[in-house]
């Protein structure tokens, strides 16, 4: 199999890090494969802001509710919905952007967000680093937006840590093949028999690695998915120009 | 440099295809790229569906605002933000999925879409293929829910086009990389002179390649962020149980 398919067929997520650092180059590389990654209508949409310094590290491990390999690998990136890029160019133009008004916005900024995601966490990995894609920053999105200063029409979300691994993680089950890829036609069918085999899988397999504190999936993804996991989101964005009106 | 970095810096969209198929073999590695990417809390709340027939394509390109390269290249594969695994997960616990009436659930899905996305992409180009990306079946949602035959809390978001080329495209310009990578805190001085530049570097590229209908970045971009340019996605998510209320 060629060794970019085997690299992305194996991606996990890593949560031990060494601190050592991530020369400038390789950083560089990383930033540039986000940089090139396509975005709708060309809209360029996306931003980045990297944070190495590790006193602001250690807030953003906080923010996003405690999560000590924030503090530990060596860089943070925040992917950003950076709808002023496009908003200024329209001004210049005596024009007003209508964009940031519409949840037709909002999801084509935020898939292109996880494009350039995709391209970072792939891009580290195809050099021998480690990832751990980060949504926990919408916990708390307003403290984000001032950490890293960000104005009107911009919105931080989703992060990546970035380091050498120390400990490495294993590859998670996923439910079966047929509940994810669809032929033609969308088939709803057999779906309770995948999920309750799936939880059995993944709990033979927080078994085998031993991981005392894991649950079967279903009971897992309830934990997140029972009621509004991020409530700061809405608001948010609403305060940052996103009016979410059309 | 790393092979797989100069293939993620590399990137272009392809609109030229010739109709030779693409073998089973180099479709699941595709597939499974994007089956194993991460998903938010392990949610795995996306799923595809790969339309290969002839006459199903050209409904597509239709849909789609007319355009032709779908209904010519081999492969279209639209991806989608499924909550219906999680929400059939948490009903086998009875208990209720909440996450389909949030923004931050769009945000999430959306997000996650995209990292599936990238890696279709990036498998499809590993293996020599060429890919365009189609934000533009959103034109239409309705009429892709109903092609695909899509249930409750499932949304075609995007989707991609894959093929072997014909005519390749070249390399497009961006604006400078001081607007996408910000250091520690996003500066927002520059803009406008970047903006003005690149306008001027984007026009000499379309005259480059001999696009006499190209427009500066500013213009084109306003083509479509100066108003709501897929109207329907709002109502059309709503109908399909994405109540966006939280």
């Amino acid at each position: 199999m060629h060794s970019l398919i085997e690299l992305l067929v194996n991606h996990r997520s890593e949560r031990s890090f060494t601190d050592m650092p991530i020369s400038d180059e390789i950083l560089n590389n990383i930033v540039e494969a986000a940089y090139r990654a396509p975005t709708s209508v060309n809209s360029q949409q996306v931003s980045i802001v990297v944070v190495q310094d590790q006193a602001r590290r250690e807030k953003i491990a906080k923010i996003a509710g405690g999560q000590p390999w924030i503090a530990r690998a060596p860089v943070f990136i925040t992917v950003l919905l950076d709808l002023r890029k496009a908003g200024t160019a329209l001004e210049m133009l005596d024009k007003k952007q209508v964009t940031q008004e519409t949840i037709e916005g909002i999801i084509s900024g935020s898939t292109d967000v996880g494009i350039a995601l995709g391209a970072l966490m792939t891009a580290a990995r195809a050099q021998g680093l480690g990832i751990v894609p980060i949504g926990g920053i919408r916990n708390d999105p307003d403290a984000m937006i001032e950490l890293l200063n960000l104005p009107l029409h911009v919105f931080p979300l989703v992060g990546v840590s970035i380091g050498y691994v120390d400990q490495p993680s294993s590859k998670k089950p996923r439910l079966p093949l047929s509940t994810f890829r669809h032929n033609e036609f969308y088939q709803t069918a057999e779906l309770p028999i995948a999920i309750a085999s799936y939880n059995q899988t993944i709990s033979a397999y927080w078994q085998d690695i031993g991981r005392t504190d894991g649950l079967p999936w279903g009971e897992n993804t309830a934990t997140y998915h029972k009621y509004n996991y991020f409530p700061k989101v809405k608001p948010t964005l609403i305060k940052q120009g996103f009016s979410l009106k059309e």
